[in-house]
């Protein structure tokens, strides 16, 4: 939740901060002016630009006269090391999504597999490493060009511990943590939780560019939401926010794998919605089925899908009379069954949400689609990096000897 | 939300938002070593101590040598305007609240009356007035003797327009503004919500004292959360947030005036609850009576007050759920029933949050009572208003001529 870049602690200590703050919103947004630098990183101009015009003597970016607003504005350019990547991986019960990314959100690679369900953490962290492996190779990479590695699970993470905790979707992971898939992987990895990751994501790439305030809801075997606040992912006081799937939204309905009865998750999530499809058909239903169904308009997958919308939308409208959003996404499997859930979904929230909340936030479906949590991991790992690492200057080496970078 | 003290533009500007940013932090936190400023402000040693000199150099501090934790440190001391005033105001619909402070956070005056239920805005604030003006002169001030003047009302204020929205419990008060306050005081006024107050006072002076994350519920006539985020009262996108009190605790429950049925509200708000103990009881049972009862144990009143806090529980369980705080205060006129209405608070939550935030969250009872919502909103009118007026520098005037402090 911090805004600007500013520490405690020494004022070099606090120029270094305010450097990587640069560099990083660089990477992040690519070629700038200084004034849209000074403004999203929350300095003042002259820090902006003394700190610009150190960068470029050591050769880490260069800077060109342009034109802004019809104003004269110089452009601060990465000189990024080509070779460099972020790689962000989501690893959900049933699949493996795999991210490369260059420095100013170019993708390399962007892959998705199928693993079975319920598939243990060992591995699929197997399978992960082949995939990256593989992936690194098509692009003529290897694991040294690899800058960050952030991994995004369905499941919460105990801030304290560093470590998947109980009441996630992932039986198979709890209890694991950042190291142990390090170890795995043989790689310096970062855990974080898939809601938040695909929050990220839709700020980054989708739906939620340019918001600040914002509630990303993701919708597959479980139901989490990532907390967009004054421009920052929240995730609470000791790193458990937006779990919305157990919010009771009927007290006499089903059991709950928490021990309640009726929680969101048991009326809205993927597989409950392909059972209740499932039974009213008489026949087993797919995934991929249920998003062909929806989009022809198939009278009982448009009830099915309406009764989870409700629900959604119901508890959805507690979480936005709590936070006031200015805007809802809906991500994860089942908004790919589209305008179906929408509208369901908004249903439940105008019939819920007190009437201001209703009138100014907005709910609308994710554009990133399935792909959204790797992607945010990707970005994740650009922020979570020593941004340094990415710039030609530190590439030819030498430059910064003696100065001490540190992350986060 | 903005944490630190930078903003975009100038040089000049920004070391008068940091020089700001001191005084305020004095005004709060009365004489500090130039260290714990730093930290407070986030600014660096170095530009504290050259804001510090400067500041002394105009005569608005004072410096000295102390020993903090063993190191010799320089202590910073406001050379306040023993004059100057800053005036809280808690606006209910049975009630006026009033604080006039000085900075250091010391009370000068704390006053409550009762008023007639309903009472129109025109007429409370002409009793506001009336009552502000006798207490003002019983410490021998004057309406040029104040700073700035903040009154919290029970209804979520809408930031764009600035006007209290519909959906409040106060419909006497619907669509005024602080303009209109400002003319019926006859004072600049500025206008908030009062659970937000709540939790300013309880964070500045009460439960949640040192706690960055935690959520205030305020149980009255309506029910609302002050929501503290990484350390900062967060109001939402567009100034609504912690409307838990709609949220549908008995789907099908009684109708609530939001159209809704079995709102948190309709089963758990201070009317509610005497409605109920009083049809138990066959006769009117007034809120003192309430609050007696509870110290007895007289059984059908915990009966009462224990249906009520379970409902509670759960609501909090979701709003925690979604925001993982540290700590949920219970506030306002039903938390006066002390441990009855804790323990069954207490019970929900454990009974509806999920685990890891069950065994990380603390719910305890308010420590301010009644008092909070009036204290918190003098809180807020220290951090509004211009931290220069209170310093004994610029009484004396001239010192800061030229210099443009912006308020906010
Ligand atoms: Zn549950
Ligand atoms: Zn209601």
């Amino acid at each position: 939740m911090q805004r600007g870049h500013r520490r405690p602690g020494s004022t070099a200590a606090l120029r270094l901060s305010n450097e990587r703050a640069i560099l990083q919103d660089l990477l992040t947004h690519g070629p700038s002016t200084q004034s849209e630098l000074a403004r999203r990183t929350r300095l003042s101009n002259g820090s902006v630009s003394s700190i610009v015009r150190s960068l470029r003597g050591r050769g880490v970016l260069e800077t060109s006269d342009t034109v802004s607003s019809g104003r004269r504005a110089t452009l601060v350019t990465p000189r990024v090391a080509t070779r460099r990547v972020a790689v962000g991986i989501d690893l959900g019960r049933s699949h493996i999504g795999l991210v490369i990314a260059k420095p100013g959100r170019e993708l390399l690679a962007e892959r998705r597999v199928r693993i079975p369900h319920g598939t243990l953490a060992e591995e699929a962290l197997g399978q992960v490493r082949a995939l990256l492996t593989e992936e690194l190779r098509q692009i003529d990479r290897g694991d040294e060009d690899i800058v960050a590695v952030v991994v995004s699970v369905p499941g919460p993470i105990d801030r304290t511990t560093g470590r998947v905790v109980d009441g996630t979707i992932l039986p198979e992971w709890v209890g694991r943590s950042a190291e142990d898939v390090s170890e795995a992987l043989g790689l310096d990895a970062e855990i974080c939780n898939d809601a938040d990751a695909g929050a990220i994501a839709e700020r980054g790439w989708g739906a939620a560019s340019g918001v600040d305030d914002f509630l990303y809801v993701k919708i597959g075997t479980g139901i989490g939401v990532g907390v967009f606040l004054a421009g920052a992912n929240y995730t609470g006081a000791f790193g458990i926010a937006g779990e919305i799937g157990h919010s009771t939204v009927d007290p006499g309905g089903g059991h709950c794998r928490c021990g309640n009865r009726g929680c969101l998750e048991t009326v809205a999530s993927v597989p409950v919605v392909l059972q209740h499809l499932s039974d009213a058909l008489g026949r087993d239903v797919t995934r991929e089925e249920l998003n062909e169904l929806a989009a022809s308009e198939h009278r009982a997958t448009v009830r099915v899908i309406q009764a989870a919308g409700l629900a959604l939308g119901q508890s959805i409208a507690m979480a936005a009379n709590t936070l006031g959003p200015r805007l809802v996404v809906l991500g994860g499997p089942l908004s790919e069954t589209g305008d179906v859930l929408l509208e369901a979904v908004r249903g439940g929230f105008s019939r819920f949400a007190i009437a201001p909340v209703v009138e100014a936030t907005r709910v609308e479906l994710s554009t990133l689609g399935e792909g959204a949590s790797a992607r945010g991991a990707a970005t994740m790992a650009f922020e979570h990096g020593d941004a340094l690492a990415y710039m030609a200057g530190a590439d030819e080496g030498g430059l910064l000897s003696g100065v001490d970078i540190k992350n986060r």
